[in-house]
């Protein structure tokens, strides 16, 4: 079996990384400029290749990130999915819309010349791939298939915990775009663990925008490196999220064993390496919670587990409940102890409210099947943690079905710090769709406006000009960039 | 006559800053849940204290900003109507327009939940008024205007250029708003010429985003503080531009004359205190060209100006003349010198086109009736010189009329760097419209995916949300904020 030590990527040199972004220069302005037809083509090339080698891919997969093969095959349909989601986008015209104001005659403010609103890609995006999505948010996952919908070249750095997965679809990658006939530099990968390799590739002058799934601390080492380039450039990076689950008395009186099984399955799922994996539960403190942490505890103490994406993220799983579990305000409710087995054991807690709302080290994402309870005394102080929580890409309220003004404030307060906010069920999983919106405030997203899911993720991708009495040649293009 | 200095706006304190930040957060809630009808009321009542106050704003502002009493008035009725524009954008529903993607049976990737996309408000706005603008960009400018429509409350920063008007549009301000039924606290203001002011205000925890027009210094020293929170917030920050303008034979052939007084113009126009005034001429180095430039040279010889907006401002001028004027590889081609005058004297120089390549001083920004010209020898060079430029709100291209491979790489080139890309005319003047694009690739716009100047402009203070599986009560508002 192969394991990630033995199948390291090679570290890109330097020169590598020039020539990979040199590619995607190279054919830059003729990506930008291809047709819908173009770019649907290569989508759905991409898709189907993806699904053609399925079971080698799913097997490489498995063996490089212990998803298991149910997972990794519904996440590779996923990918295929959103592939094709973003060819019928490109096919409805969507990133050619254009704005046309008509001239109006006389004198301004109401006077004007003709301005037709076109939208222009960016240029090269370097694409950060994240470690827990080996196919959705890695070589072909949703940000490249929404940068090259968009018309943008993509330069992909690939994630060291997937070297075999990586190369071998970016191989077939390669092969599905000399078919679709799109240009080769259209994507290019470049790969390495190192901190230089990524520091390279975002301080190139001619990197125009920046993609990246992963660690809060790896996040903000980019963004420091942007900020400090002579053109500073759009940095769509996604640093990590707790997910609250407010449960609010209706829910858990009327199904609290349902919601406590619903619960434990989400928060051990994937063994907890999801970016929407719920870090704490937040309900009022009386009898009913008690007995929901109870059986919430029985349920995650019952859960089974794999091993996790690679020993480091192992480690840090291990150094971070046990740093969590010693805390004199904690109180460890699951039986489970971490062992030095691979696979992890889910650990629950309740912690000391005053504490929770005090100390920041207590409302960092442990990143694993890792959750804490702050019990509330009143929805003032349920207002306050979800203030001190301060961005997430989800919430959850379970029991809000009633529009009383306590109940109102609470859901006003949960919209105030994430991008999702959830009625029922549980935050892993999130859809394809158009209207979903998967980027929270800070620290969930570094630009909560955009969205790194759904549909709407190509328009980070893109920038509006305003052509200002163009001639017939440009303004009959139907929004085709030039 | 009133002057600035004996009008100096005092400076807030910091508990007073606190006060105006206070104010804002306190009717938060209940202004992002306000109803289409509140907030056009608003925006209606805003227009039509500017209009009924009229003269002695106007004359207020021509003593603070020597601008004159046409071009006062003009811009007070921009101010005027794009406060209605937004109330229009209200009525329409446009901040509450929606996403209903409704639910999917079966598995994912096709199956999924139903997701309601909504649009809420940001929160409080800081709002940096520019000295230049003094009705447009300021207490009650664009910014103002579409900050206030999407359901933001605005702390307004004024401008010291400007002490007596910005007190006198508050003030009705207040009254309007009192009048239209909207809370107080919608718009506060604080003052003060010193950095504190402005970077205790980017600074304060409750400020939920930024907007900036204005120096490059003053906007990158902004940029740094709030990159330094603890939690980023965005930053709509408008910097400086020079706005290309590139001559093609076509046009200087056939209308040489014409556009000489045309853009001689434009370049005096408002002593060049715009940030659309064009700064460089680009143009073959031919006969033409020569005849052209000597036709500019005397058309800006022959301008009347008028004093600047601070003596500030002034000097500045005066040292970024002289500091060209003496550079080696400059050479002067207007005859007027700066003297001792309040009044600028228009500047054109001829600048050596390596020099310009090479030296980025010689790319900066003159805040004033200044304009270099670059003679190129091939497109290519032409287009080495604009991605030297490398990021300018406009780019006007004359003589494009044509659809060869060389008129389309240079429009291609011109779109590259800019926001909005002229075929005709000048750049000053910005239409209020849905198409306008007013925010290039950096330093022109820190965000060059938004607007400060038309109806998307609104876009700028709106967060996406995605609802999923929302009770009734909150999935029928209609897409107003909680």
């Amino acid at each position: 079996m192969t394991t990630n030590s033995s199948m390291a990527l090679q570290e890109s040199t330097l020169a590598q990384i020039d020539a990979a972004v040199r590619s995607a220069v190279d054919i830059n302005d003729q990506w930008a400029a291809s047709s819908p037809a173009a770019r649907s083509a290569l989508l759905r090339e991409l898709a189907s290749a993806l699904e053609a080698d399925r079971e080698r891919l799913v097997g490489i997969a498995n063996e490089e990130s212990f998803l298991g093969t149910a997972r990794l095959n519904g996440e590779l349909d996923r990918t295929a999915f959103q592939l094709r989601a973003f060819a019928d986008a490109v096919d409805a015209g969507e990133p050619f819309a254009v704005i046309d104001d008509e001239a109006v005659p006389g004198a301004p403010p109401a006077g004007h010349p003709r301005l037709l609103r076109v939208n222009v890609p960016l240029g090269p995006v370097a694409m950060f791939s994240a470690s827990n999505f080996p196919f959705a948010f890695s070589v072909l996952g949703g940000d490249t298939a929404s940068a090259l919908a968009a018309g943008c070249p993509v330069v992909v750095k690939a994630h060291p915990a997937h070297p075999g997965l990586s190369n071998a679809v970016f191989e077939l990658a390669l092969a599905a775009a000399q078919r679709s006939g799109a240009p080769a530099g259209v994507l290019s990968m470049v790969s390495g663990a190192s901190r230089e390799v990524g520091v390279h590739l975002v301080r190139h002058a001619d990197i125009a925008a920046v993609a990246f799934t992963g660690s809060y601390v790896g996040g903000m080492a980019l963004q420091k490196e942007i900020n400090a380039r002579p053109r500073p450039i759009p940095f769509f990076g996604e640093l990590g999220s707790i997910n609250p689950i407010i449960a609010l008395p209706a829910a858990l009186e009327t199904r609290g064993a349902e919601l406590a099984a619903t619960l434990a399955a989400s928060i051990a799922q994937g063994c907890g390496q999801f970016c929407t994996s719920p870090g704490v539960l937040i309900a009022y403190d009386n009898a009913v919670t008690d007995a929901f942490v109870s059986q919430l505890a029985a349920a995650m103490d019952s859960q089974n587990t794999h091993a996790m994406l690679s020993p480091g993220i192992r480690n840090a799983f291990n150094e971070g409940v046990a740093r969590l579990n010693r805390h004199p305000a904690a109180k460890r409710v699951t039986t489970g102890e971490q062992n030095g087995e691979k696979h992890p054991v889910p650990n629950l807690v309740l912690l000391d409210t005053g504490a929770f709302l005090r100390d920041h080290a207590l409302r960092e994402e442990i990143f694993g099947p890792s959750c804490v309870v702050v019990k509330v005394k009143s929805s003032e102080q349920l207002l306050q943690v979800l203030a001190a929580i301060g961005g997430s890409l989800t919430v959850t309220v379970w029991g809000a079905e009633g529009n009383d003004a306590e109940t109102m404030s609470i859901v006003r307060g949960a919209i105030r710090i994430a991008g999702r906010v959830l009625f029922n069920g549980v935050p892993t999983g999130v859809a394809v769709t158009r209207a979903q919106h998967h980027g929270g405030p800070f620290p969930s997203s570094t630009q909560p406006q955009t969205t790194s899911v759904g549909l709407m993720a190509m328009q980070r991708f893109l920038r509006p000009v305003a052509l200002q009495e163009a001639p017939a040649w440009l303004a009959g293009r139907g929004g085709i960039p030039l």
